[in-house]
């Protein structure tokens, strides 16, 4: 029996997503008709971007699944019109592609790049030698399939790295600590802060005052998690007072950031406009692809969110 | 019976090394004297750095080796009162600290990292996302000690990753191509070239004009090598051409890099000053600490100079 897939995003998504995942549901085997304007009643599945026009869920309702098209689901775990299972998106090109920006990123703040990038004054020759990257503290918090990723690749390049996460985890070579004391420790020990932390209502200004006060003096964060996971206003005091050295921010509470926030006038802060990863269409169509074959099949789906956790 | 070791190097180097290189030989055994001032006739080994006094060979009879403190020999090889058998430097330190340089400014280029350090214009929000690394190619000249780890480390980044040297040489996951035919097709793959030679007559002047031209369009150019490796005056063209769209450079043919030099005001060069990586005293220590063991022990010495290859 054909399978109602709807294609809910915004229309730019829906002309990179069309091929390829119409070629990964054929390739999974799915008798499929994929369309943007499917009826409610007749949905089988939505392939889902929070910011579509699809908010109220109540009219699907026969609805077998709703598959996320990025790792976030912060928008979407509160709607308490969906009753359906939710599958977050866990990409291999996503992964990838947030590893890259977070080694380069952290290798660029332990060098001091920034100096040289800016330009030394012409003749002069400051030899100045960093640290190696053993005796350098990273800090990830958060390690789902992000922060697991990011942890990895920078113990791989020999940095000293620790990570934080709500419930225990294990990484190899990496001091994993959890829960309030955990996180204490951790923050006191980050030389660099590398933030990959869902939003939930328990991670909301989880960098605020206090936390930032208990890092290193000098310490770099380096946000490509979730805005609301610092208090701009704690950073910014931070920043100025020195207690932070530098700010490398992906995320912002409001995007895109507003022409007027301070963060884009702060010399200790560096912009980046969310693009520290995103979903690859190619592998993403895969994954959505796969899902659909196990709804079909009776089998458990991947990467489904817990909604009372929030992720 | 006693080593006498003569450490010729500036004064500012005998202040880090006394203590550590003094340490190492206690603990690999040898009964030493070593100081920055024996007899020549006395010698036994000489710890060497080519800018120190020691310019003639000549009056040290009984020399056993000399144990350069660096990895460039370029300085030494050429001396023709040196008879005895010339060391390298082969430091984890140097080389860790060469990987993390090299994979720092590479992953740089590749985000475009360069762009968000020196600001954004308030308000935009330019989304513009990099391919992976899997579809970016990262060559190496050069596969010594150096090259080939930071080939490996860029693999294991996961750059596609190619190699080139004088000789044939093979590495995991990374072709390698070597000889002047190989050298073309190398330079024509290059998005982010990184240059490992070591300083030669056959090397120096190895990035000329033809070789720039043969590159992809706005490639970049890194260079923690040598400086001779690369001809200033067509680079500085290839650069004004848009042929290569930036080099970030740590040696130079003139160090300091004089005030005049038209690098420093170029919007595409990067200076850094001699700071990719440099030999560590403990680990170093260790290196020739087991040398004079070796060497007192009729043992072949580690990491021997081919003086007519030149490296």
């Amino acid at each position: 029996m054909t399978v109602n897939i709807l294609f809910a995003a915004l229309p730019a998504r829906w002309a990179s997503y069309e091929a390829p995942l119409s070629q990964a549901l054929t390739e999974a085997g799915v008798d499929f008709d994929l369309r943007t304007d499917h009826a409610p009643e007749a949905v089988d599945y939505i392939v889902y971007a929070p910011n579509s026009a699809v908010q109220d869920f109540t009219p699907y309702s026969r609805l077998k699944a709703v598959l996320n098209l990025w790792a976030g689901v912060e928008n979407v775990t509160g709607n308490a019109t969906l009753k359906a299972p939710l599958a977050r998106m866990v990409d291999h090109g996503l992964t990838q592609g947030m590893v890259e920006w977070v080694t380069g990123n952290v290798l660029r703040h332990h060098l001091g790049l920034d100096r040289y990038i800016h330009g030394l004054e012409p003749g002069t020759w400051p030899q100045d030698f960093p640290p190696l990257a053993q005796d350098r503290r990273v800090a990830v918090l958060g390690l789902g399939e992000l922060g697991a990723a990011c942890a990895a690749a920078l113990r791989g390049l020999g940095f000293d790295v620790r990570g934080w996460s709500r419930s225990p985890k294990e990484l190899p070579g990496v001091l994993c600590r959890h829960g309030a004391e955990g996180l204490e420790q951790t923050l006191a020990e980050a030389d660099i802060l590398v933030l990959l932390l869902p939003d939930t209502p328990a991670t909301q200004n989880l960098l605020d005052a206090r936390a930032l006060a208990r890092m290193p003096k000098g310490a770099v964060i380096v946000n490509p998690g979730r805005g609301p996971l610092i208090d701009d206003t704690a950073l910014l005091a931070a920043l100025d007072a020195g207690q932070i050295g530098h700010a490398t921010l992906d995320v912002f509470r409001v995007e895109p950031l507003p022409k007027d926030h301070p963060f884009w006038a702060h010399p200790g802060v560096t912009i980046t406009p969310h693009i520290a990863s995103e979903t690859r269409a190619a592998t993403a169509s895969r994954v959505i692809a796969e899902n659909v074959r196990r709804g079909e099949a009776g089998e458990p789906f991947l990467f489904l969110v817990d909604r009372a956790a929030g992720y």
